[in-house]
């Protein structure tokens, strides 16, 4: 399709990328329910891998099969489907060419415990390449004392994906030693993580909704001092966008942990009002029977749509 | 524009270097309000990694936005930009070509604590080329019980920038188990770091200010025997240049941390005295509304360019 | 500098290439007494490898020294200064960063005859960036039997060359069995020759100025059929130049063999009318007495700063 | 020149090594005022880097220069200079080919403490032979839990530089966990250190004049039982060279901290008279007044001429 | 030994390479009886591998033996001694390090016919370097349909000898379907093949003498018109040195066939008169008596020492 004009404005803004890889960014904004718009909703299923299968699939049994995901996100107008190498390789060959793929490259599991958070590198540029994906997805841990290996490794992959035309995207997730557990989803780390990902070289970064919590003590100066407003979650997404560059990379947010529809919806309210591109729903959608999360999803992209 | 007499003389110094790597360092000795003069004053915006986006850019809110900084460095008369990843590929496509682009290839965050001191690397020569920079910037934490692994990735770096025809200027902040917290800005330790870096192959060294303390009892014991003075900051610049190979490399100077306007003049008064071959000036001038920063880069321009 | 409008709108076309080569197209485009106009003069000395060098140095000794031509280069303010590697690495240590350098990486000599004409292929995209080159130029000849070696060879060095960040010219000169003697410079032939370079991903195309005739059957038919216009030499620079993606790749023309002065003048003077870029002069150049090269170039240059 | 009779002798004992190799060996053996007589003197200066530059050069400031030191040991007539990667190509444009250059491809600072000792691999092969070197440099310090990944990255850099026809010289200074204080010079301790070092192939073995201590008690027993003679310098010197191959391969010595004038001399004499191949004088020589530092060297190497 | 200002001025034209190029140089002009004039006597024998062993060393059987050649270079203070791979490898153990080594790495021997001449390519840069040689040595014939193969060969082998300090030695010698048998040695050609190989990026260019006979119809009409002189031997040793670059690239010739003693000396006053830089003499000297040989060394030697 032609390109809207927020969706050049969006291209323009990765003028140092090849051609390829702006049309990867291309396929992900113009596909779907929201295509066009320069807002994403993306599908992305990894809890298998990070969590176990019955904690992520028993709520909803038909997401113990990799067919389900990737058809529903077609049905419901996804911009992507996302999800570590073995449920990509379950459903490229009939889905590559039918909705954006992004192969998430590094996955971690929580059947060990007491380390240092790091996830591991698990399938490749030429995975994603040969399987038909439109990005890769990275996730790196800020505040873990192995965030320096993740970096480096992002970079590599991030190098490749870049001269082989494939897009980046970043789950900034910090977490680790030097952080508090509030600290994790504090709004001065939030934005940090998002500044941290984009300075990366991520074309899209994906965070938590941020809450009403500062953690270090010399960011709360600052924002004592400039009376940054951190009251609403709309104030908080604010801030963590323009902390990406001023809003001129992606950034999109998930939903956390699964709840009730009207609080997931109360809260994309929240977040698209503060500027957010779109929002990342894996549980919220695929724990819920089919049907009940086409509508949510539906519901989602309709707050998208209206939102400036 | 044809080389100055003074800017021949530095080249000079480089002889050993391939003709693209001193085309490079010639380029930045040639860039904008002191081009020729063999001053520099470079803007660096790292700040956004190193610190976090709210510490760094709330105080001056433009600066949340890539495009801000580098047309700071053009509209200033800057020799170079210097900044991660991120920042130069959101640039990069228009300004490579307009401003001498410097990529520092490695960061460091402060969401973590309690390691010793380290930055991740972040990006490479093969992304500083294909983004037009006419630099790497790489930094050393002398100090560190890390400090060998820096050294040694440097090397790396060092090696495939000079054969590519790139030039490398190294951040030498000493830091770490080794040193007190003062130590940190010892003239003898400020001292010792530029001399490290020279010795590892850095075409500009970069430098806080050194304060007027001596950390190691070994040096102390030299610096009493030969009275080498250290009282004023003039002093102590002039034995950091002395210490970077009798002043035959580039050795510049950070601004430190933001403060006022006349005391910041009056610092580069006295670093230039000094001998210093120009200021690495970053928060000092995206902090501040932009006709100040302007105003101040200018101010400090003239400093140098009527310095000895 | 900072960009002109016209300089922007040229690099606009390059879109697909990176910022490196892109800021390397800008130097060429910003350098010299043109600098900004979105024109061009440049000087190549490659007519000791390719005729000799009593033919090419003998009518003005001064240029059998390889300081010679890039001083006139310097002087006259030409753009760039182009010449095969040893007249580049004769110079480069003094003159890379002075301005912009273009190694050319084939060479043809013409003591060797009866064979298909093919250049040597003679220095490589590591020679250009260790000498600090801003582009490679490389010769082909359509219409030779080993066309297609040419253009295969040529491929494997723009790939390596875009990679890198630098700017690709091509000399396209027709030439071989595939042509009569003046075919070799028909309007027909010059104006494929154009389009082969500009889809074999040429960033600039240098041809010579086409002559009054028509070489191929099949093309005489449409050129009388829309009764194409090619009577005046700005007529079919006009043509040759829309045949470089309607004026979307530059094209510079040579002056051809040496000849006099008003000559020379009236030439440029029609090529520029018809929309050329520039003009690269060689010959014409560096076999007069430099009072007078600096005369013709200065002349050159003011046609192409009042052309449309 | 043509080699003289010792020199053939000596080289004949390296035969495995390449020709390239022992060519630079007979560089090494026949340059300077020693030439040809199978002894040398060298000088090191890598002070800068391991003990920072005001203990270094400010007892002659002279020395901050890194084209002094270089011109001291051609004027001196040393038979090389050694020196880490920043000095060397400080200098090497001009003065590679004047004299034999040796490039220290690790380095240790001090600014970082309680660390098993450690040197940073700095620079390579590579780096030698591209900067004219006759010979690489690398320090071990047997004793360091560490020694193990430094005598591993000696091999790989000992085994490029045999291939590439490169010298290679191993300082060997006992420390770290494994000894006492007074074990580092202890006799059997630096013996030890000699064959540990040709052992792992080194061309020149560099040790520190040993002290009349038994450091390991089973080495105590065997002096003991086997009367070796430990009690003048000349003794400990016999045994050292016995122990690097009865004296097969080259031994020097280092002067250690600077002392007096007719100390050194006396030291040297004993050194001399003990077999040594002769000394590596740094501090002794570059802290001194130029005129007092060539009269030293000169003095030195007189002792060394008339050595049996 | 410290570089003599001739020395010095030689080495200043090769400022695009790298300090290990640079003292490859240094040596050659720096060993021997003309050691720091600025001139040349170079001995090769690469005849056995060329016109076969018979008529290469039955005139003087000694020169069967591989020792014979390089003791008589030693012994007569040539600057260098050149071989292919068998004859180097035959002498290196005993003289790399006692006289400069250049090693042939193509060559063609003279039992097959018919085909157009092109060399084989029989020894490496690490050959080069692991038999301690100062430079390679490569042919190129000018004028052979594979002239192009011939150069593209060279330009990677000269790649990689100026990355690991060699220098590059280029023996330019016109032949083949191109050029008549008199064609070889004309004027016009002598200097064009020169020039081709000074633009492939020699540092020294070895040619025949050139006969007073122009080959090319377009060079005739430049000589004639510029009345370029030719009469002498010496006007045309001139205009073949003018050719490298105006003198700024070493230009020697070899002596040619074999003849008598006083034709010899008489050719090599006259090639010294016209500013040729030395000699490369093979036959002439191995084919006469060891005795006459070194005289006849010694006789060229001292023309060119009292040579301009």
């Amino acid at each position: 399709m032609a390109h809207t004009d927020r969706v050049r404005q969006i291209l323009s803004w990765y003028g140092s990328d090849n051609p390829g890889t702006r049309a990867n960014l291309a396929r992900l904004l113009n596909h779907g329910a929201l295509a066009g718009t320069g807002k994403l909703v993306i599908l992305p299923v990894d809890q298998g891998f990070e969590h176990g299968p019955a904690r992520s699939f028993q709520p909803n049994p038909a997401g113990y099969d990799p067919d389900y995901h990737v058809q529903l996100a077609v049905d419901a107008g996804c911009n992507a489907y996302a999800a570590p190498l073995g449920f990509i390789e379950a459903v490229a060959d009939r889905y590559a060419g039918e909705i954006p793929l992004i192969l998430k490259v590094n996955n971690s599991d929580t059947l060990s415990k007491g380390h240092a958070p790091c996830s591991a590198h698990t399938s490749t540029v030429d995975d994603a390449l040969r399987l038909g994906c439109a990005a890769i997805g990275y996730t790196i841990y800020p505040g873990s004392s192995l965030r320096n290996p993740m970096y480096e490794t992002l970079r590599a992959l991030t190098h490749e994906a870049k001269q082989r035309g494939l897009a980046v995207i970043v789950w900034a997730y910090p977490r680790g030693e030097g952080l508090t557990k509030d600290g994790e989803t504090a709004v001065d780390v939030t934005a940090y993580a998002a500044q941290i990902a984009a300075q990366l070289g991520a074309h899209v970064v994906k965070v938590k909704p941020p809450k009403n919590f500062i953690e270090q003590a010399e960011a709360k100066k600052v924002f004592d001092r400039y009376n940054i407003p951190t009251a609403t979650l709309t104030d908080r997404i604010r801030h963590v966008v323009q902390s990406a560059f001023n809003g001129k990379r992606i950034v999109i947010f998930s939903g956390g942990e699964a709840k009730g529809t009207d609080e997931v919806l109360a809260e994309i309210r929240e977040i698209a009002a503060g500027g957010a591109f779109g929002s990342i729903m894996g549980r919220n959608a695929f724990q819920r029977p089919r049907a009940e999360a086409l509508k949510l999803l539906s519901d989602v992209m309709s707050v998208y749509r209206s939102a400036p």
